[in-house]
């Protein structure tokens, strides 16, 4: 199933050289604003080709509203948006049909689909499917800026370098905002060279490297979310995963609280000048029992290096019956990170809208 | 919303202090056996009462089932299972019902549900309710077994102190037999007893400490699962979230593996002795592109400090509009990763049914 | 799947003979009122032996909420409502387990579930599961009244005797309360002694008959439902038909209006002195493109006669493989729609409290 | 939300102008066979301008699969297919956009969707999105054959004239198949001829007429479906409430079974020469507690006049808060019966598919 949402359902379709990529919205109220233009920003950040550590590749992804959409606003029917596949090489796919890439979806998919999986260019498990989640996104996130959510996102760390943190206890909004509009989205740009560094380092010795994204959103009421399989945490996580690539998930101090002590990890509550209810810390993320506390929301997701790499590599041919080693053409990302960025945010935005529905 | 799953439908229902607990399945198969014995036991293991690092207070928690089984067997309608509440002390909440705990579910609860949530011991967002999921979760465990799917977890750490991590290549059977049954269930005993010291230490300074699980699921055939949204990775967080106090989830190598290269991350495949595809090392945590790879799955959950701690702690008197200092009394668990433990177990298996019913 | 609702998710539990019956409600507001007396008494409207034309047979069907209220109120998680059954004779099933009754469920059943299905009273499929479903109708009900929402039915026809149909123009507010009271539930009492005279006959003739029920909602408000799969129609009719015995459905004029011309059907529009727009007839039953128009919804269910009958009927022995003959015993009613009038009534107010909350 | 299915998730999209109107299907199994060619010819039959008692307007619908189907099979992934605008008119709507069109959706739409509902042509309730339920209809009729089930329908009648029925004891394979290939699909080609006559006459009175269709669905094997709220009855019901028009529908005898006694209804069983149980009547329509008995299903559906008349109607003026006369204009079916034929064929085979893959 591609489907996601209790109070919206988004059915995401296509495979990376079908005729087209895409979605359906189903449950978006009437009269909700679709900005084309700020959808396609989106579409544009995870596209490739556009910084010096991403594949040359290009993509020119429009996306076109074809149904539920009228002078810019919903009609009250589902939404659909697609996007025209148009670099579609006859290729030869045969090759890897019967040699699944380490770490790509290809071995489980051939168990799986056996001689129907849409090999070509990773088929549904293509990276190119995260657009369609982008347009959903985008889509999401310019509901929640009205309803006076904000979510924005950085690259916290590229192999062994990191960046500064966000700040959990304050909405630092000219930040967000900032990082919004960034291809290679740091909040200290001298570690923003040196991930660069890195990840050139990484395509000059044919290989790639891992990272970890982080990801705030402000403005969520305390109480937002759903207890027990529906808080905050399960509906961002499900939807995180969709996220080729994401190996994990945590919320606030995550694995570093679970080193902690009580008295340590614990958010004690005051109230601040203006009588809103804050906490002293914010280890919890901004979620407790699923739900909002009304303090910034704080996950981080752990993205694995890309796949393909351009050294050859051990596999098996499953048509021979035999070990073998792989050779990868073609031209990828050294490192994902930077692109699925806005991505990691349009998972979270997707979420956290069917969540504030559920409401 | 308290239900879970497409294929098998589990919803969960209770307060802490309810008259029952218990939780309905609905989606099973008519002939499936179901033995409350096995599922007593699960229960068992989450009670507390049972280690000298656990509670003293004691929750005879005996499991009900009211409909749906006959003869051990179901029907083909849906299950319904009771566990019915004893110990529910006459002890007055007013003071609670306006100072929130810190950590504890009661600030956002009480702004989402004002004076109808049912601060009585947590209400629906009490530690009790994680008792359903392992009615559940035994239920599944069971049914898995039959299709010789395994699933064990041990205490991967507690504060600083980490246990052996599990062997991600191989299926070490009789030692996922035996954490089974273990009440603190560690793979290295002298690590273990490090651990309890960490416990015990813990409570005599009248704080907690918090520790991650580890489990492993064994068995599952390569192509188990669905793309983006119902991968393997996304129904199991999802489910994981469940369990109050995770905080984090990673799957394989996890946020390590966001540090590597990909010639270092990626699993080359082999074929072993007897034709079958295996991998020579295991950081995706037998999970690729959603789907199960045939190889071992581990994942890891951060579990955050028990956020009940003996020592006054600061919080807001929502009532009087001032801050305020809070004592929280009773008895509860230094660390409630021994217990958890149980309840992870449980949880990945209602999340690993529903995808097999999938299939 | 015992599932129903979007917004709502309402799971029926229970067989015949199982230890209890029950419904789980997953989804209610918080603060939602739950009046146990007005659910009792709508139990106690579908129970048997309280009228002379209804078996002798006692269910005292007693509710007890178990979990989700608190001083009669929801507080935020899933309410659990349970009958505990009383009546279980240690009866020999034995000699139906091979041979289905006629117009049972049995047959299906049987190849269904094989020898897990519980046959004892007709297991899962017995009208005893209607009980639950006036549960979760009398709590929808409650909260539709508040809304402005009523609900009321009444014996359209038993055989071939007709009550006065409702007026599909007006509200009819005292008539529609009368009718929510009766345990035969008749506009024209005339009508009703001939009803009656018609189901005595039929039960001393050792035979059933069959009838339909009338049912009118008002307090909709103009454009409730959602196009498509989800309007009105799609979602009361797929409840009504959750009702045992239940063979049609039809809205407004329904298939008297597949006869008529379009000059006739068509319901034309106009301002009342109130202004308010109204229909000057009402062959919509109340609903356009699955949305309330905002006059009254009118629909008819049509139940099938009581299949268990007194006489000799043929059948199979399904072990011998062989035509026979079965003799049922056992007190039934002569005509199930004086009963399933309440639960028509719940059974749409289920679905349109499902749809209210979709708004 | 327009999306039906448990175990498939169709969401239809689209409004009668926008640019493209088309359906996602998920959870196909890899693999499917989809014929292009076969869904086109439903289409073809939905069309209008095919026979001399149809509207003279021309849509030429032509169905393009744009992901998910790869040489003719599903590759594991949701399918799209749409169908693109051709004929969209720049005609003026402001006249209608304030006058509610008697008997359709427009007035609720206007209350619920206020100045975003997409008037145009009827928005997301015109006939024209019937189109996307044949394309799934379609996908579902060539998997349901696979099966060895076949759904077949014809014009039951047409205002007080009626067709043969079909037999409800035997398969009629080759009337069945005969009947999915007529535009005009009648039994008794002389009571077409009358049912023509009276669409014909209707049209010269600027009027236009309903009609009934009934279905009949052969091969389901006895025990296909669910109780109580998922059984064949359940889920036929609200996927033929889908279409536009549906007024009623009945399984079996329906209505005229609510007439009847107990002993005249009962399907009694027996052994058929080749060891097979059968029914010597078939009241029951197929189904018995929602599960099929083995026996064809069979039911009816009325279709309520077009609501398009060329005559000058009574209604209001929303805007100017005053009583008005409309007047239609456009090419519409006098009877919309004969393509609603094909559609309601789609809407059955959706709802088959969908309990079948629940097995």
């Amino acid at each position: 199933m591609n489907t996601f949402g209790e109070n919206i359902k988004i059915t995401v379709f296509g495979q990376s050289h079908a005729e087209a990529i895409g979605v359906t919205i189903d449950g978006l109220p009437s009269g909700t604003e679709i900005d084309g233009q700020y959808v396609q920003r989106l579409l544009d950040l995870r596209a490739p080709g556009r910084s010096d550590v991403s594949t040359k590749r290009k993509e020119p992804d429009k996306v076109e509203f074809i149904s539920g959409v009228i002078d810019g606003k919903t009609c009250g029917t589902s939404v659909c948006a697609v996007i025209k596949n148009t670099d579609m090489h006859s290729k030869d796919y045969s090759n890897l049909l019967h040699k699944p890439r380490p770490s790509h979806a290809d071995y489980p998919a051939m168990v799986k689909y056996g001689e129907n999986y849409d090999i070509r260019g990773g088929g549904q498990f293509s990276g190119r499917l995260t657009a369609p989640i982008c347009i959903a996104g985008a889509v999401a996130l310019g509901i929640l800026e009205k309803k006076g959510v904000k979510i924005a996102s950085h690259i916290y760390s590229v192999g062994s370098v990191s960046d500064t943190p966000f700040d959990t206890l304050s909405d630092e909004e000219w930040l967000m905002e900032k990082l919004c509009g960034m291809d290679f989205a740091v909040i200290d740009e001298k570690k923003g060279e040196e991930m660069r560094g890195v990840i050139k380092s990484a395509a000059e010795n044919l290989d790639s490297v891992g990272g970890v994204i982080e990801c705030k959103i402000t403005g969520l009421e305390a109480g937002t979310g759903s207890p027990m399989f529906d808080g905050l945490e399960n509906v961002i996580s499900r939807a995180v995963f969709g996220v080729p690539a994401v190996k994990g998930i945590e919320f606030g101090a995550g694995f570093e609280g679970a080193k902690m002590y009580g008295s340590e990890f614990n958010d004690a509550y005051y109230f601040d000048g203006s009588g809103k209810v804050r906490t002293k810390t914010n280890n919890a993320g901004g979620i407790c029992g699923g739900m909002a506390t009304g303090m910034p929301v704080i996950f981080r997701a752990a993205i694995k290096p890309t796949p393909s790499i351009a050294r050859a590599q051990e596999t098996v041919d499953l048509e021979k019956g035999e070990n073998t080693v792989l050779e990868i053409k073609g031209r990828h990302d050294p490192c994902i990170v930077p692109r699925a960025n806005a991505v990691i945010r349009a998972a979270a935005a997707i979420a956290v809208l069917d969540a504030i529905y559920s409401e």
